[in-house]
């Protein structure tokens, strides 16, 4: 049906990454083919969906770019913002995604484009050629892009330079005339394991002793020497009627290990650069919080949505108190909405035309959704009851007898099939591990809570408020 | 300077108010001469902020509009929306005059604009005509518009109809060939003592029952029968150095009594028609909450402007729980601003092409400002200092013996003599009673927080996320 | 060693409950012997604590009492208390076996004689004396006690007797000359699968028309008729490594199912009876809740500890915005204690020199857990770091070259050994399914937060703060 | 009637700080008798509290106490506490005459007596047995005493002897053979001008380098040299109906000066010995915070009572939301009253056999307060309305026929006479001068909400949930 040479089929994208060498492991074992892991297989269907939603007749129109000057069409995440509608649309299809995602965000265009971003904004020179290439790479070849950036930090009281093992920063160990080689460890990474390339980037500002470490490059997947561990949260087989969401929805973390990996000149786009790693790490940042505001929306709706549902399967929609509860809920949601709308409208370009959201306002929305996630899983779980952890489980529904006593005793204002299914739901978001997955994730995922405090203090202009207080009493 | 015959000089709008016989009452006696009295002279010179306006170059832009047909200029204020544009360049005219006046509103434009487009939007028939007529009348005139709305309510567990004293509602006494006859009393009314012109409207829906009680209408300030009490809070002159704030800006209210009052048809809006009370009262309540949110924010840039002026004259602006408290400051006045922005922005065009701010998120922003209001004040506080409340007055500062030792003891990280300036500000804005007035309207004023939370439930369309929360587990 | 007969071994009470006939599902299966199911017997291994701690020297002096009488001892928890001392004391041994247990409440003794007590309290005439010989009976053979109080209530709207299914609340079927017969469900029932005594409850006050619902007895666990159904939230056997607390301790709850139950009439407390089934209820929710709050303090103590304690590992624990965090942390632990203390402080005795817990105290202290619970949650989370679910399982660990990278990369300031243990335990405790059953727990275990608020309210003495406020102003 | 010679009537306390000679400024002037300026005479007035209550009969218990040595009576508040019930009974009394005194502690006994125990407690020696003397002078002639601690500080970065004005920090400028010469100013000293005494302690911790400001003393409020500048926050003469509490109740604060004073050396109570400043500094805050929490309950209780009394006549007190802020209102004042209560029953008896109530409790309390007290103004205006500041003053209320309107128009569920004089009275606690007063004194007064953290950070036992954490993974 898809015609464009840069659009991946779903099975297209899924043998790409499925037994190419890479150095996989999870639980304890090498892991030849990811497809061949139940557990990990799951990550890898989910990413499908950024797959997905290329051929989907009702998504296409937001989910595929087409080049004017070819006529190629080629998918969306990887079209250059240039305008504040360009951002509206980029944060409508991170939304979508992961809305299909059933919460959980696909990632593996968003994060890549991101970085990729990020390089076209602050790098220069022959930097920036091997990133637009790269970028056209990706962008021709439809593929899975995962950024590892942060270093496992070591003693996090000493800069990258004074650590006892140097390989606690990623850095550079030698500049052959071909390329470089790069050893070290990144946690956290998100996708990786699932990726056909994967960015890599400083995690923080460097000084000028710090030169070794400030490198980025990228890398495909199963280059020799990068071994991936794939996180164990989360680990076993789930049945969908226990787990409607984690059975089908899951993404993976790798500590990325570079053992003295080779990357050749044209994948390197910094090299001991000191003072390129702030501004690279702060701008692949200010797209990165953009995303993530953007893919938290279907998750906010799903706490409306799944503690309306339940309050009224309940009985209880009326009572007083369960609609001021939904009504907070309605604020919380509705707010990062708005301001991930007006960080978007608020679009800044640069001198190269390239648009990226407002600095401010997206950490705005970045801290008010991480701020307020956990006191809204609180007024979910008081609207859905305790049966969301004293509740039956799928064996026990499917023995007949057995469920002929519960679709007795759980029905309410709605039968039991519902009712229990919708307390499944609610318990898999709010008070299981991919519930937990989620609110950790609000605390740490694309930067903390107080690295977002930090940013709103950097980035507001208090010089108007300033220059107020001091007329109102004939100062300065 | 000036040549369309619609603007007014301020000095035409003080002597337009000015002992032209309406009945005022200020702190036990007969007031003949508003201008006369200077405690509430202060208000109608704040007031006349909004005329000024229009006469700064520099302002003229944005506050002056022109009648495309005729050529002719009038008030911006005047001009009814059609466009998100429209809402935010009105948003932006609110804020500049509010900043002029010291955080004060100024009201006196504002809100009468706000009860015309409500009219414009709900009325029909002869009643629309009326409207469009008298809308005419106030921006041809460049009339300073009162909007009388809240009842006195008597006990509030009971209908109008209900009412032992049926004078609780204002409502129609009489209909007469010529005009109708209304009995009642309105409170909190703003700005009537110094208006031109006052609507009047119904506090809220109406049942059948309560017919005589749909009633709108409007009456010239000096109507007779029309008798209106001045509230004495904050009353005393003050002294500018004391009082950075509240010596020069001022809103007055008043419990606004109808004793029999005669309006003509030609100035009733409603009468008995009880199933337009309910939809003309929100449509209102939807202007004015957006500008209500629009004159919050130069109050909410001096909260942050001046705990940071404070906290740099303290010598404490590094440490970092100063910094912590500075940030929730921008990230409230910001959450404002961007909730505002928003409200604008996502503009909604009825049928008759007139636009209204989106109610939801007008209503988000008004409950932002409302319940994180008293906690700011805390913040602003903790930045000052206990010397907000023990510090000197200007027959102190004005002794040059004491003075001398003031300037010794009180100088920080900047001179005395600033220092207890900005002190005096913020504890104008916080800690006496116009801070206490500001506080209290962020509770009240324009509808309560309970209101705000209603009409956020109500507004909100709740169908997307039930329905996602459906699909994830399969039903419906 | 132990000479008196009131006290049982462990192994006694491990026999007691195994193999006894009682009728339990678990996972869709009947199970003959609880002992032999390796995911259920946790739960009793855990429950032994509880017999346990009266043969251990150090916490025999808090675990057992004396009968002064006869000199026989038993366990302290089945002592009725007569002061405040004997409160403290009582919330002293509940938090020692909680803090045994892991941060999960052991309960077998704990919420049995709080329903005893509450009997003691309410009931009168031939229902106490069969209330005092069942709490003999408890204590003199030192029995595991349930309480099955909260009914399936279907549609919630309405009261019992208008239920389409009238066993949606449990009920008196028939009277017969030597017990009734009984039919219903309880939902939430704890231990009640481990236990050898169920006491069944009525839910909430009843009216006229409820008699049939207003019901109390007490059944052993095995008897014919009595089906329990073991939830399966957080089923799977767990290693120590991945899951340092849930791996040991767990509690069960059970659908707790009366198919036509007979109870001789010495089993009976109450019946028919609705007057007195809101006393009853409410007296067993005084004691229960002060219960609730006592084995909540290690729960408390190790959100404190164990962000402590990580926050040093990771290397940050002197930073600005870390020990805030500690400090909200250790402000929250202390005045959930210092409210607990204090309830029992202001015990009061009741005219059968009975004491019980300061009701308002009581609620004060629960509300004050339940509503900062999740927030405190988020503190952890934001000290220990995303490491909390993107580390190793015990599998990476246990594979000698695996664990030689996660030991380089993951050490900080403490090894990697140590380290990811703690992150396991935050985890476990807060991003896991077993603490998503603490979070829930917080919020509706031994009454909902909304309950929590109307007993505080309704228990207040309002008469002295009214009359101040009057007397200030000179009326009344 | 009293015949024993310690305790003074209240016209002898009047007497006794009217024209002493004193050096008192007011409002830009020297005033020589304090009880002939009528806006000064009030807090007076307001401060003879503490001596009326030794007269009432229904208050002497509380508020007398004996000497078992010699039989004489002295004023309670001079006790030594030795045990948790006489810090019980010492919060009573502060609680007693606060209440009396309309919410604004008296404190002209309370401080003093704070400082007093500070120094038993810290000081050894020579310096001990002159502040035992003194201590037993306060007692003996039942005197008012003052502590000024607050320096001016200047430079808040830099240490007292870094500052480029010395007379930033008091200090001791000459050490003669008689006694000691000192200079420099403190500020927030509260009732300094109407006491007798003043104990002057030093603000800090102070280093070797900072011995000069290492000084503890005592001087009568005449003494030559010190001039006292009254804060002329809150100026004016009140009506009674328009301000019920402050028309009544004040609190003096001053700029205290030393311009080269003159201390004999048995009123000195440390001199150049820098490390008994932090201890002595601490101990006095010990007390005083205690002091502090037991003043703030009467004001607690009245925003409770005030909030309910006005609901009530507003005829709202059964709408949900009010039931909901009226409750937690009541979370608030009596958390803090159950903090405050244990606080003191955890004494702690040091090894002079003197008692200080458990200073982690205590800031807990202090802390509950302050972070509290701001959103609690919010509650109490929201169930009030808008009339606190659009209402009718005093001279409306006696003019006959505007009276007439005001009892037609606002009686609601009580007449008008009622309504407004509580709406009054909340206007002046929470939403005038005098509620700004309270609000600022919430957040700094007795230290500020950033001390109350440190001090529970710093006092609270880490070790006991260190150990439970490390415990349940078995390490150390």
């Amino acid at each position: 049906m898809l015609t464009a040479m840069s659009l991946r089929t779903p099975d297209e994208y899924r043998a790409a990454v499925a037994a190419d060498g890479r150095t996989l492991y999870y639980r304890g074992k090498r892991v030849d083919d990811i497809l061949a892991e139940p557990e990990l297989r799951v990550a890898v269907d989910h990413a499908a969906i950024d797959y997905e939603v290329a051929e989907q007749p009702e998504h296409r129109e937001l989910a595929v770019a087409t080049n004017p000057a070819t006529g190629d069409e080629y998918s969306a995440y990887y079209k250059v913002p240039r305008s504040a509608e360009d951002l509206l649309q980029r944060s409508k299809l991170i939304e979508l995604c992961t809305s299909l995602g059933g919460t959980m965000v696909t990632l593996i265009k968003e994060i890549g484009s991101d970085g990729l971003f990020a390089m076209l904004r602050t790098l220069d020179g022959e930097s920036l050629e091997r990133a637009l290439a790269f970028a056209a790479h990706c962008r021709d070849n439809d593929l899975a892009v995962a950024v590892a950036q942060t270093d496992v930090k070591g003693d996090r009281s000493k800069a990258p330079h004074q650590q006892d093992d140097k390989d606690m920063y990623v850095h550079v160990v030698a500049e052959q005339e071909d390329g470089i080689v790069v050893r070290g460890a990144k946690c956290h990474t998100s996708i990786s394991a699932n990726a056909d390339e994967i960015i890599v980037f400083p995690t923080r500002a460097m000084g000028a002793d710090d030169a070794d470490f400030a490198v980025a490059f990228a890398v495909p997947a199963n280059a020799p020497g990068l071994s991936m561990y794939v996180s164990s949260y989360s680990a076993g087989e789930r049945d969908e009627w226990d787990f409607p969401l984690s059975s089908k929805h899951k993404m993976l973390e790798t500590l990325t290990v570079f053992d003295d990996v080779f990357v050749p000149w044209d994948r390197v786009f910094m090299c001991r650069e000191p003072e390129l790693a702030g501004p690279l790490a702060l701008s692949f940042v200010e797209y990165h919080r953009f995303t993530a505001v953007s893919y938290k929306l279907p998750l906010l709706d799903l706490l409306v949505g799944s503690a309306a549902l339940i309050a009224d399967m309940n009985g209880v929609a009326k009572a007083g108190h369960i609609r001021d509860k939904l009504t907070h809920l309605i604020i919380y949601a509705e707010t990062v909405r708005a301001l991930t709308e007006t960080a978007a409208r608020r679009a800044r370009i640069d001198g190269r035309g390239i648009a990226y959201p407002d600095p401010m306002t997206t950490n705005l929305a970045k801290y008010t959704f991480a701020t307020q996630y956990h006191h809204a899983l609180e007024l979910v779980q008081d609207c859905a009851g305790g049966l969301l952890v004293t509740g039956p489980g799928v064996d026990d529904w499917n023995n007949a007898d057995i469920r002929a006593v519960l679709e007795k005793y759980f029905g309410a204002a709605a039968p039991a099939a519902e009712r229990l299914r919708v307390m499944n739901l609610i318990a898999d978001l709010t008070a299981r591990d991919f519930g937990g997955y989620h609110a950790v994730l609000a605390v740490h995922a694309e930067g903390s809570i107080e690295a977002e405090k930090m940013q709103i203090l950097r980035s507001y202009d208090a010089r108007g408020p300033l220059a107020y207080a001091k007329r109102l009493v004939g100062i300065d």
